[in-house]
């Protein structure tokens, strides 16, 4: 299994950016971990709020943790929150159960790592991760 | 951007209580935190419960580390409840998503930090938070 | 036992700060601490770093919670590290033993608070918090 | 105050990163916290450790909210280890004392945020951090 490099998380970080700009987002973070949930890289552009890294990262951790995408992670909160709570508890409270944490799999369909993101709607927050794990040759499980 | 200077803090707090006396409400605390989420001043009316340092960072520190206000993150608890539990999680348990958080625009609009009110009822902490906010010529987001 | 007013509590704030500025130290950040150790009031002045409030408050905390002032935890720090990490253990991490935090008694003789100074070199703090102690008319333990 | 911009972080960790290659270290993390201590960007070599973005992070952490450096909190370790243990007590355990923890400063001499580097030894940790500073047209201090 390949991790993902330090060129290819640039490549993404710079891809999600590019498209919350193009689709006139508020200002957003992005982070990408690695395949054990550990930040490999991060962005938060000007005007985002102080705490998006810990929200990027959130949605991104569980992600990797669970091998379940934010949006799947919201179905379940939405079914039973206190599910995703008790979840919280075992991963010291470090999941945001919300779309914008995105599962990174490489050619071969392995788990390479998650990108988060947040900073707009949370729908917005996940096309603009999974527009950056595309251009970067990966596929996106939003 | 300018951080809101010692003297500003105190014209903040001092205005604020002085509503709270003009109100009649209950004995008030009042924090003001710089666009970091630190503490930049502090005071608790005698009469207010030991505990309430803690309540008004709480109400101001989520404002600040999220980029929103008291009122709009009552509104996504009350629509999302597990998702404001998660924000709570990744913060170290130190938000409290009610009125009395008020956020801190200078005249550009930048966000250089936020106020927090609690002793009363939390639409009334509010608009004590507020009134000493624009005493000290910011504009504050309720 | 009386506590500490908000108006003595603004009185110790801004007689120590005058002291600094008259000594010409670094800028500082002060604490009143009522009897419980709670948080009464606080100035952070335009300068400080933005984790000042942490620290005084723990130069304070000790000292009311452990009935001993900073210079005396200081003391015991040199001779028997291992306790005052243990007795950080059992308050949460939440105390800086060394000079600075400041024993607040009233004419009786009683602890009404302690006061947290932090910003330049520990004795310096004491000095300040000590003059704002006794300009409020009650006497001090550094 | 200006904050450190997004491209200004990306230029400090693109240079910090080539020193690293030109010195031939070992793969090296970067991180750049706001001059409130919140991550604005990250990097992490192919080849460093998994735990690196929390050392980088720690390492910056201090020197943002004790307004001192990695060189000035080894220091101080060094002569009073357990105020250096406290000082990680009521911060949550985020500080490691040591070169790499870079203060930046804008022309006026302001603090507007730190970074962290990690992967090699402490001092050529700094080196790295330091010529990405300057890179940027900050002044650095270690």
């Amino acid at each position: 299994m390949a991790e993902i490099s330090t060129n290819k998380a640039r490549t993404i970080i710079r891809k999600a950016l590019l498209k919350g700009r193009e689709m006139e987002l508020n200002p957003l973070a992005v982070v990408v971990l690695d395949s054990g949930g550990h930040v490999k890289a991060f962005e938060r552009e000007d005007g985002a709020a102080p705490g998006r890294f810990e929200i990027a990262q959130a949605k991104a951790y569980g992600a990797v943790m669970l091998g379940m995408a934010g949006t799947a992670q919201m179905a379940r909160a939405e079914q039973q929150a206190y599910f995703m709570n008790a979840v919280n508890g075992i991963y010291g409270g470090r999941v945001i159960p919300v779309p914008g944490g995105v599962i990174v799999r490489d050619k071969r369909g392995a788990i390479i790592g998650a990108v988060g993101v947040t900073g707009d709607l949370s729908e917005n927050d996940a096309a603009c991760a999974a527009f950056g794990v595309e251009a970067a040759n990966y596929s996106a499980e939003i």
